[in-house]
This record gives structure tokens, C-alpha cells and sequence, in this order.
């Protein structure tokens, strides 16, 4: 999903795997010149956030965390309900729905927008993937296309949405971020938020599973 | 734009004329769970959200204030820097656009999406309205329409988006909150921000005449 001319662009950088190869992508494709994470009081978010700097600082792009961790009370999921509330197994429905934060991309996007608009750029880049689909419903292209009409619709400058890992999966980002010298060790998934990756949420376990089907060395520590 | 049957649903409450009407409207027509108003750290902030909390105290419904006032620095808005950087004139193209607070509907209703969903609650009500089209983007029908399907599509709720005035001016509106008894004296519109309107910017003239044409006392105390 790239838009056919090089824009200005705003990344979302959470400190993820995804994001961190988001940065990189756009920076080979656009003209990166805000790179945005959010604190929004999830279990995970320091060491999220202190990934996201690192990634944001080795690739030479201007850094910006938004607090919004006062709306955090206001949402029901166990993301924000710290590292008990996290369960330690491969992900289910079940499972996957607690994790569940309600609209929380919705959120993400619209407040980038309007900082996208008010830096004077083109577009937002997410790095939104075809394994986040089955549960999380503010992750797939049906909402990626409807918000990008809304933020179309809603702004000056008609900004774009990009997502260009939409219909890709983790272990493809993987095999993208070596080519374009993503330094995994100082990425972040765990939902339990520990210093070191836990190794047992279903996360976790996604981003071993990751690591093995694109073939990559894994240099995270995980506890187990 | 109403739902066909009654919704359990949250009201955005700026605590200014349109969207206190929108709450007894919402009380007619639905179910009214929540009012809910945001601090972005506006010039007239303070007014209108004690204008809201006595307009949800009125119509017995728990009013949430969502602290918001930390991503203001990221915005590029007159509205957000002051009141001598408001215009004393009627509005027009250029001095509206100033008053822009860039993607500023679809960053409340994302977040309204989110604690809606949380709350349990079908819809989200908003009061935009016809005479605020012209410059603000995100106040328009093609905006509304997709960042419905947005929030419908990122919900497991599939919320609905409420906007019950999209098609009415400000007199017309007035006129209904007379019917529906809304106290129009604990409401606000100055983008300046004093203690009384000033009655000279463009939202105190719009107001002004928006009352003459509803044919009905205006109950504001004006400087001018």
C-alpha cells in the first residue's frame, strides 16, 4: 500500500519488531520525518518506549512519545491491567481478546493525523501485519481502509495512510528488517513487561515462531 | 442520522450550545450511558467544561472529563495559544482556518470509540452540525461517514456514529433545545476564554446570531 510518490511521512514506532522495520521501510521509500510512540499505561510500554527511542536514534529520525496514559483508566483490557492479568500460553481467541485494547490503532491514528497535519506531512505509516487480523478488528485492512478515509476526509492535506505489511506476516518483516539492518536486540513484544523477554505469552511465542520461520538468528533473552 | 432502534450510547459534551442539546436529544432518542468531555488544552477549556458538568449534572448522567491537554503541544491551532491569538471579527476563510485544531473530531471520537466500546454501549453521539462545514474538515458528512465505518470496523461492537444535527444549522438546533429544555445560560462558545463571552469573536457572533434567527432570548451576558 504505497502511495506512488515519495511523501513526508510519520511513523509509528511503538518499540515492536514491526515498527522498528516500519522505520526503515519508510525510509527507504519516503521521507521520514517524525517517528511517534505513545504511553498509553500498558504493561509493556517502558521498555516499548526505550526500544522506540533507540530505534528512532539509530535511524536519525526526531522522536516524539505522547503521553496519553490518563485515557488508560477509561479502557478495559488486560494490557493495562499489569503482568498477572497476561497469560502464559500460545495465543487463543480467548486469550488474544483480553489483550484486546478497544480501538486502540483508531486512537493511535487520529491523534497522529493530527500531529501529521499540523508537521505540514503527507501520510502515517503503520506496520499493522496479516497475523494481528484474527481478533484484533482495528488492525485489518476493512479498518485500515475506512480510516484512511477518514483521516483523508478529515484533514487539509488529505493525508495518506500507508501500511505496507498489511497482507505480509511477522516472519516476512523479519527477513525485511535484516535486509534493511533493523537491530533486533533492542526490540520489544513481551506483554508481561519485564526486563527481559518472559519467553511464555502468547507474544512472545509469536516472535520465537517469528524468528525460526524467517530462518533468522533470534537475539532476544528470554527468561524461558 | 438515528439508529433504528434505542442504543445505549455516550454523548460528546463540549459544554457549549450544540452539543448540550445533543445530550437531551440523546436522552430522547437512546439510552444516555455516559457524557464525555475532553481538556486539549483549548483557550476556553475551563468555561465550557464547567458548562458541561453542569449540563450532564442537569440531565443526571456520570460526565467523564478525559485529560487530553498533553498532546495540545503537538497541534498547531490558534485555539490552543491563547486568546490574543483569537481574531474580533466574523468569521471568514482565513480567520476560521486559523481556529483549525487539526483532525480534532476524529481524535475525541477515537477515543470516545475506545471507552464506549469499554462501557458496553452500541454509539457514540456527536453534535456537529452544517454552519461548522465550511473550513472544518472533520466536521463534515464525508468525514463522519467514513470514520463511522471506521469505528464500526475497529469495534467488536461495531459502534454506530450518531450525528443527529449533521444536517441542521445552529438556530435550528436552538430551537430544538428550547422544546427540550436545555438551560442555554450554562453553555459556552467564546474562543477567547473569558469569564463572560466576549461578543465580538466569531463564535460569540455566530452564537448571537444564531439566537436571533430561533426567534428566542439569548440568555449570554456579552462584554460587546
Amino acid at each position: 500500500m504505497s502511495a506512488s510518490s515519495p511523501l513526508q511521512v510519520a511513523v509509528l514506532l511503538s518499540g515492536g519488531l514491526d515498527s522498528s522495520v516500519a522505520l526503515r521501510w519508510a525510509q527507504r521509500e519516503h521521507r521520514v520525518r517524525l517517528a511517534l510512540s505513545f504511553n498509553y499505561g500498558s504493561n509493556h510500554g517502558s521498555h516499548e518506549l526505550a526500544c522506540a527511542g533507540f530505534q528512532a536514534e539509530s535511524a536519525g529520525v526526531p522522536h516524539r512519545v505522547i503521553d496519553i496514559s490518563s485515557i488508560a483508566q477509561h479502557l478495559d483490557s488486560a494490557l493495562l491491567n499489569g503482568a498477572a492479568a497476561i497469560p502464559a500460553e500460545p495465543y487463543n481467541e480467548e486469550n488474544m481478546r483480553q489483550t484486546v485494547v478497544p480501538f486502540r490503532n483508531g486512537i493511535f491514528l487520529a491523534i497522529a493525523a493530527g500531529i501529521t497535519e499540523s508537521a505540514g506531512c503527507g501520510g502515517i505509516v503503520i506496520a499493522a501485519h496479516s497475523g494481528d487480523h484474527a481478533v484484533y478488528p482495528d488492525c485489518r485492512e476493512s479498518f485500515m481502509q475506512a480510516m484512511e478515509a477518514a483521516v483523508a476526509a478529515g484533514t487539509h492535506a488529505r493525508l495518506h495512510l500507508l501500511r505496507p505489511f498489511i497482507d505480509q506476516d511477522k516472519a516476512a518483516i523479519i527477513r525485511l528488517g535484516v535486509r534493511l539492518g533493523v537491530d533486533f536486540a533492542h526490540t520489544y513484544s513481551c506483554y508481561k513487561g519485564g526486563e527481559r523477554h518472559c519467553g511464555v505469552c502468547a507474544t512472545c511465542r509469536e516472535r520465537k515462531q517469528a524468528f525460526r520461520q524467517a530462518g533468522t538468528a533470534d537475539p532476544t533473552s528470554y527468561e524461558a
